[in-house]
């Protein structure tokens, strides 16, 4: 997407063929800042400390670090510890794991001296499918937009409520939950988007609100307090939310206070879809508030808000006061029951193991568990 | 409550007999302050500012407002205006009308000579009576939370999920949703209070958490999207919160937020209750999401977060990009269906127009609306 007029992607292969750019995401709204990964390190700490975030943007990024490994060392016993390095930065993202296997099985059968190469045309494969799913995705979610839009009075927007950042700057391009707006703006179908700031990292409003805007999409930004209020007020005609992860049973975990909005959602009968692509998708896994892990991230994250201060330097505040006590579970687990649809790259999923089967009768559904 | 050891109410009257303290309430947790309030419109500016906040100290700041212009003027003109300066400081609230009237009732027979000491007397009936119907509600609610101690293992506490500041601080003492709280502490009986941040002004970080916290309670931070993840998995046993404003209904007007965790604790089997006092009810209004006007205010609130910066001074940060439109409504209404009961200074009641009139027949009951 278009930042000052000019395209980006949120990662990608400089021209040296080996070190690798990223948006640094932890300075925005208030400074576009571009960051390059030289090593796997390098790659792992981006990942850790969200300078990267979003299930596919991870993925991605993860697959680019591998890559890095294998430059400095493509053999086996180097290249699994920077798996398992990789794999380390995030507990909840399946996708981190997806493709981190995805790489590693590509360079398994190759000789040591042509695993980099290979590495890096992996990694450049798995960005660019990202960008194909998502538009996939986007033209998925473009039908449901196009019929709330038929109920709508002409020049009327659709209202869409999202949370957190399920954009562009989640993924390698468009986003998931984004796609279907981005590509109702090229079809001049108006739409309006509530963002939800989403606490504790407010990625809502420095990241959703951010790429909203630098697109031209009109848009609301709101406390997540206020969501319920809205949709008991007609005021919302749809939720779209990304996934960090979804069950084979149609659960989905994704940041924390999502399942508050779907609860709101079916108290007035608002259609409540989730964007993802199907790599998103955890066949391993039914039950979603049982048995995810949900990440625990620092006290801190609760205590202090980052922002621009009133000097013009990015810092932080202290919110609450010194010396208490703070949790901070980073996501939690949306009940397949409370989920309209699943918008996928092959259409939109019912979500339930019968729904998510349908579409995909290609992946592994394990009946055993 | 207390306050480093000394036992502070949140308004007082001077020794001087006509000016009146408050804690000013802008700069908590970081700061505890004291402010003078001396006429009518420093009362005003006190409400509408938010340097006092909370239903219940709200009516009883009006009420010694009232007993400040009656100082500065006696007149039926004069007092009239500044009720209805008072009143226009903050639209929602029900206790800031029913103290002012209940004030400017008092004062009508009487010559106006003798009118200001009758306004103070009345004030100073008003905050006495404040504290005794919260004492009330905390020995109604405590019987609640007994009651779940004992599905509990000797010495595992109660936990409680509440949202915004219905504390001390939102009161004249004690506070309505924590008085059985810090009666329960007074009984020996173990409770653990998660505290909801409360954006956009986070009075749950910054007001909940200090007065928890001054008092030794044990409690923990979390932010407004956690709730329904930690009732998901069992770690809350009752949700209490305060009220704005409840209607002959049942339904409970609160900090914008409120309905959110209700529907999380209908979902989880979580008990949902409403401590309050009786003025707080308004039995003019029956349905609370169509008829109660809800408070829109500045997008400031949403795009900055104050905290105390790095430089040890009390400021705000941009949280959002600069020249973004922000909704940022106060409050929302939670249907009576979805609360469990209503803590009241008489008893708990059923939300619904029973279980009210049961609980207060010689109130109002408005058969014709």
């Amino acid at each position: 997407m278009k930042v000052d007029g000019r395209p980006y992607r949120t990662i990608w292969l400089n021209a040296d063929g080996s070190s690798v750019d990223i948006i640094d995401q932890r300075w925005l709204p208030h400074d576009f800042r571009i960051a390059t990964l030289r090593s796997v390190g390098d790659a792992a700490t981006a990942i850790r400390d969200m300078w990267v975030r979003g299930a596919p943007l991870i993925g991605a990024t993860a697959a680019y670090g591998l890559a890095l490994a294998a430059r400095e060392d493509p053999g086996d016993p180097a290249l699994d510890a920077a798996r398992e390095r990789l794999a380390a930065t995030r507990p909840t993202a399946i996708n981190l794991r997806w493709a981190l296997d995805a790489v590693r099985e590509r360079l398994g059968p190759l000789a040591p001296s042509q695993r980099a190469a290979a590495a890096y045309v992996e990694a450049g494969r798995i960005a660019d499918e990202d960008v194909e799913i998502n538009r996939a995705i986007g033209r998925n979610g473009l039908k449901l937009l196009e019929r709330l839009a038929e109920g709508k009075k002409p020049g009327q927007p659709v209202n869409i409520l999202t949370h957190c950042n399920a954009g562009w700057l989640a993924t390698v391009d468009y986003g998931t939950a984004t796609a279907p707006i981005y590509l109702a703006m090229e079809e001049r179908l108006p739409v309006h988007v509530y963002v939800d700031e989403t606490r504790p990292r407010n990625q809502g409003a420095s990241l959703t609100a951010w790429e909203l805007a630098h697109h031209g999409a009109d848009h609301t930004l709101i406390v997540d307090n206020a969501g319920g209020h809205l949709m008991q007020h007609g005021l919302i005609d749809m939720v779209i939310v990304g996934s960090d992860r979804t069950t084979a049973n149609g659960d989905v975990c994704n940041k924390i206070g999502t399942y508050l909005k779907a609860l709101a959602a079916r108290d007035n009968a608002v259609p409540f879809y989730v964007a993802l692509p199907s790599p998103t998708i955890d066949w391993t896994v039914r039950d979603g508030v049982k048995d995810i892990p949900i990440e625990e991230r620092g006290a801190d994250e609760v205590n202090f808000v980052q922002g621009l201060g009133e000097g013009g330097a990015i810092t932080r505040v202290r919110i609450a006061p010194e010396g208490g006590r703070a949790a901070n579970p980073a996501f939690d687990v949306t009940p397949a029951r409370l989920v309209t649809g699943l918008i996928t790259e092959r259409g939109v999923a019912e979500a339930s193991p019968e729904g998510l089967k349908a579409l995909f009768p290609d992946r592994a559904p394990l009946e055993q568990v």
